[in-house]
């Protein structure tokens, strides 16, 4: 395992192929500093004590000690344990993990490369695994690219007019194949070793072109990032670990990339695009049980200091709307363990959580933000927005005015108050924290996305059938009555 | 164990002491025959090879086979059996269970006799396991009496003007106690043998009269049940399960009742008050969150059926609301899974579900029926109010009239189409119906005492840290990060 | 204007053509007394002196004075004071003042015969405005069949395999049309004089013999009303104005129904069906900002009563939840004013309020109604759904006990509390209620019909020019700067 | 009337008394330019034809044509136009108009100073009405400053440890009286010629040097503005009107300040302290009814812009989304009409808007506030947050790439598609668009303050005996049935 110093070193020696602002800029260029720190703390955090057994675990390849993020789901605790570990650190960092997506597609194509080699025979699963090996050894920072950018949204990939508005195989060589488009909100592309590549769709055969999945280094020829970085304001004096992370989005560009066959998981399957889409989406949607549970619990711990400095933490409306915001922490990740209890076991062996578990924490967390942004702007109040910039704090002209005027609870020092308000300024109202509400809600797949998935994968006939037999209607004999309406209740 | 018709015959021969209706009635009064129904389910639901496994558990005192209403926790499993049992129980009557009260009453019991008699060197607890052997072995049916009728809310019991508004000891003797006062919402106490009394709030020193527990045959001398006894609406030739079933729920009066001392498990502990009445409600809502996952189903696939009959299910505003519904029964169930992972372990070795993820699902259910009914309403549409009485479609003189214009979906019969709307009327638009949704929302525990308990078991001060951490605001040096807020997650 | 009394004697001497329970009956049968008590208020109330002006108004057609519910709305004052009529009568009466299908169709009438006419000179008007005459001259009762039984839902009425599930034409006279088909949900059918049937939505040429609308005396040759009819529990000795009320819904079949061309107001223009669907549906909504407030103000007022008789109307939830539902009733109200104010004129001299205003009003109403319920069961607690029957507050062995303990705010006598719970349990927990629930969100129109209406009437492109101009795009020219969204704000 | 040509210019003849991001500025700096823009809007308007009538009206005092924002409301018709006023030049601006806070100020004066007089033979009314004169005539540009900085919010003016934690009076000298303390979020009181102060609460007789009103040159002796200045960030070439707007909000100190008798409204006289700080919000809510209602459309216009832009907008659940946001703007601006409608008139001659339907109507539009902006982000998407800086779609080496795979509609162009995205980040992930969240949830009052109100100005015990009366309980025979629950409702 590599310590977060190393991590950044590697980083550095990437090849600039990063545009940020309209310039060409390197990897440690200070504009993507948060993100950086980010990707860095899931490599400190799995060395520091106080996060022992969380942030690691043994590998079903080699029975070494690994990074958790870099590991293949062989468990129950497992999946508990990945849970549990995305929530502790992003509490930590105050937000997303970012590495997660690794993890999460790594998983998926553990469970896809199989199932398409036992279909025909191929080898991705080997190839897979060797990639696998090294990832784990090098401890390698991994990232996914999966949301093309899907041109006219009704029309299929082969139906566009400019046929790379998904990303597919231009050309294949005896060495490797020559891929071409472009992946949207490609998160941390710009921060990590390499960039997974899966479809953001099912397919159909005549989207064969399309059916493609593979991982480079971020810094492999034909691959430009168009990079949009995002970090809270900088402060200048009051430096706070919020301050400190941050976030990249890229629109990754591929223009005649080439990528050797022992990089290719998938090429021209088009049946197990759809699947390793789903699967990667149900991976990542139990990742959010786990870092939407947190952000919730700091939207509600914001919203706590906030009553307590403005003096009303005894106002029972006040309680009431914190026992409304422990709820949906607490039911975000229920839905994550309930997930983990109920798995299944892929044919290669990952352990796989429960598909309704997972879409409904995670869609109960998008639904949910707004509305906890808004619990704590209703409670902190209007010195969130209008609160005077830091340096106004300094002047020697309006700093005595400010400490006079700015005390509320005579019980927390002027300095903690113009913390605590900078810090909910910060969340709500900056550059930053817009674009982390509207992540809420995207990342990992809308509301509106999971509600598909919900109504896809519940066996809405045997709810019927309960309907029917109350009602004295013939119901389906196959249904017995012994049964839950999930499947999948493997452990109980 | 044993059967519905043992049970029956048992219940028959109790004396005769409920009033229903302005009347005395024997406990085989046709008016209660639903709720009667919906008891003896629970034992021959033990019986049946469908629910194998289900319905019974391994007696932790003789080692015996018991039916599980009468079982003591004592694993994880049992946990997760109870609330699948409660759950596969109630979707198959249609509704409430009913002696859900009976193994969660004693289960507290379990628990807070065994402290009690530690702190006190009382024998409670002796003679407690001694009361449930003979209950395990008889197979006796129980239901709990905890809501006292309370007369002016924000007066505690000792101020009462009439100190009998809350039960309470007015004297002791060489043989037992005389107690006196009411219990309201007494659910199914005409429709078992035994009723366990227990204090329905936290007491204090001058509330001493008032910490009582005990278990009285229903008939006991003494006790008058004023009952009113609901049902679904009779059918007279289109019967159906659903209107099979029933409840009561009776003001239960004790004067000058005599309990013997084996039967009294508290007697002026007021610390312990409060306890016991916490814990039953946690292992009474861990039980709604079976039920109540049972009864969203319910709801949901009524509603999901009207869509059919209706022949709208493809519009994508009813897929969305069925994915909303569906999504309540899996967060509910997610809630008590999860309480059942996090369990902790008391010192009488009972098995105690976690607090907070018992309120959080029994919350979201409550909160949510209101708009459950309004979608079934909303999707069926107004037949379901204004649809004729049973006998206008059997009178020669209107029934080939409604038969033919009650058609809609040509796929469905005339009579299929009769009887969903019919049991969707019985649901939404009849005494039982109005009265059930009442309960939904009040059984178990109103939504905002579930409020009040979220708020108080959560660690909010741990998520105040977290928000302090990242403003860097100093933090309470005992609270590590390693750590989630919640301290029982014994599980993982 | 005739008296409430004089409507009954007119009413029983109907020829009997409703069953009723699987009878024939007559109209003055018991069973449908409460529905009839509330038309018959409507004549009474029209003399009341503590009403004056509101119930009357001055003919256009003779300049006499008339029942407001036989007037068509000449000027703005007539609109707001319909709205204003609506909400009084209704909370009087505790909900449905039934009346208002009659005044919503006849004013609808007024203005399609008029625009029949001018476009295919036929005589609609004249005749409607005779027929007119006659219903103000002797104070007719009447109201609107409007909703078809509709058979397969995504199928047009010709597309229907039995032609009658939509109301048609089948053969046309000399002296007038013979009908066949039924109509669904017509409301107090069986207590009116008259029965006004229109066409339920736009048709096509190909819907040409669906298009019809005429008047037809309730026991026309060939009518059959298949009724269901409600009210609140009887009383025996605790009466009460809540329970004198009550509503019928009939499924009026007219089985080769001969109706004389006098009464007929379209016959074939089905260009014009689906205006008068509109036109109704756009009065009748009006009507609801009316009677809907009322409801919510009546169930405002019973929350806020079980608040004071439980000692907790201090509680700060409380007052809020009852800031909530103020709320509600002010914006259903102020929508209806926004609509009155905002009317237009029609060609034919009749005032039409606002269609969006009407529907975000109704809408309102309809999406509010259930957590309504919510709120009043919450705040009076499990007794509304368990009070033992009245019987046994007569019983004198259970009596004392009764009144002993339902005690609570010692402000308050028994007998009143007991009143209290009756009242909230009729509302919430009987046949009756349920049915009125469903009632409250399809009558009128569903909110999902006024979504379809609202976003159809909204001028949607003119808010995508404030923001096509906002983000420096090239708007529609003509779409000036200078005026509201909506085109009708005829008063300001 | 002036220009806003020549407001600019008056302004910047002010004294240099702004700090801003830690510097003293002068009042055209270009940090507030967007701010400035919008209070210049506010002249030009008023001469511009396409606003004709809108933005002027007729001095009650003078008889000549002003700028509407300096008027005094004398018929129903004053109040329809400004509430029109304020939502069209909202919508024009892209959000708040600021100057809407001179007008409501300057009407609660004109009502309060009256009535001051009548009771006390003080002179304030006199003063006010020889300001405003000048005010008229020179058209000049106030805002209100209300909100103190309010210490510990439990205690009152007086119980403050620092007693200017409140703006009070702390010498009354023969010219005039001096007045410390600070008022919190001065919204645009950098842009202005004059700032109006006025209590912020309800003050008791010990208060009383707290009840202090007055209007101060906005560089007076003795005021320092600390300012915090935002607006949409800034375009190179992508210039769009909604870039150009910005608002201010100051912490305004009083040090020692002295105001000329000739300024003061009222000194000393606390039980008219409450009044003014209620009319002055009933006012100001009143203009939210116009300036919430021009905001939620073009949250509106955006998300339906974003929704043809994306392809989606026939989807069903867009549309009734789309419909649900339509139903907030018309429910919003419908209660501002029924407050204008329902007037009193104040013993000044002054017209003012009905209290409660002004609180439901801003408190519709503050608890719509964020369910608008999570609707625009889930329709726009995820590029929203991520799409990248304008540099990139410059840049050479990236242009084409951007425009190659930002592509969507076929029918849209590239540089639109930009436009329209580049809106959505500016109102959704800037700096600018997170303070406006914040601002349109509290700014002229809280949901939770309105709560407060609508619940203390609504009549309850009328609608409590409906309910009394319909359960049979006596009720107070005061309360006329002929009356609905509002005293107001002068119109109808």
């Amino acid at each position: 395992m590599r310590t977060g110093e190393q991590y950044r070193k590697g980083l550095a020696k990437l090849k600039d192929n990063v545009y940020m602002n309209g310039k060409l800029v390197s990897r440690d260029d200070p504009v993507q500093e948060g993100a950086v720190n980010v990707m860095a703390a899931t490599f400190d955090y799995a060395l520091d004590p106080e996060f022992k057994g969380i942030g690691t675990a043994k590998s079903h390849l080699t029975g070494e000690t690994v990074n958790r993020f870099t590991h293949i789901h062989h468990s129950m605790e497992d999946l508990l344990n990945k849970q549990k570990m995305t929530r502790l650190f992003s509490q930590e960092l105050g937000g997303c993990v970012a590495r997660c997506m690794g993890i999460d597609a790594t998983n998926a194509l553990s469970v896809v490369t199989y199932e398409a080699d036992q279909k025909y025979g191929t080898e991705y699963n080997k190839r897979f695994l060797n990639w696998l090996k090294r990832v784990q050894k090098e401890d390698v920072a991994c990232v996914c690219g999966q949301t093309d950018v899907k041109g006219n949204r009704p029309w299929r990939p082969h139906q566009q007019k400019d046929p790379s508005l998904y990303v597919r195989v231009i050309e294949k060589t005896k060495d490797g194949i020559i891929v071409e488009g472009a992946k949207a909100h490609n998160s941390f592309s710009s921060c990590v070793d390499e960039d997974i590549i899966i479809p953001t769709r099912h397919l159909t055969d005549e989207d064969k072109d399309w059916a493609v999945a593979f991982s480079v280094p971020a810094d492999a020829e034909g691959m430009t990032l168009i990079n949009a970085a995002f970090s809270p304001p900088k402060r200048k004096k009051l430096q706070a670990p919020y301050s400190k992370m941050g976030a990249t989005h890229s629109i990754t560009v591929f223009d005649k990339c080439f990528v050797p066959w022992e990089r290719v998981f998938m090429c021209g399957e088009p049946e197990f695009a759809g699947k390793l889409a789903l699967l990667f989406a149900l991976f990542h949607r139990h990742s959010y049980t786990g870092c939407k549970a947190a952000l919730s619990e700091i939207m509600l711990g914001a919203t706590a200091l906030a009553a307590d400095y403005n003096g009303i933490a005894n106002a029972q409306h006040v309680r009431h709307k914190l026992a409304d915001m422990i709820s949906v922490v607490e039911l975000i990740y229920a839905a994550g363990i309930a997930a983990g209890v109920n798995h299944t076991v892929a044919p290669s062996g990952t352990y796989v959580p429960d598909t309704n578990y997972c879409n409904v924490g995670r869609m109960l967390a998008g639904e949910s933000i707004y509305e906890e942004y808004m619990d704590l702007a209703a409670i902190a109040g209007g010195l969130s927005a209008t609160l005077p910039p830091e340096a106004d704090f300094e002047n020697p002209k309006t700093k005595d005015m400010l400490n006079r005027y700015i005390m509320r609870n005579p019980d927390v020092s002027t300095e903690d108050t113009h913390r605590a308000f900078r810090l909910f300024q910060d969340i709500m109202a900056s550059h930053w924290g817009g674009h982390k509400l509207i992540d809420a809600l995207h990342g990992g797949g809308s509301p509106v996305i999971e509600k598909v998935g919900i109504y896809r994968d519940f066996n809405l006939d045997h709810s019927k059938n309960i309907a029917k037999r109350l009602a004295g209607i013939k119901t389906d004999a196959n249904d017995p009555k012994g049964e839950l309406n999930r499947l999948t209740h493997a452990f109980i």
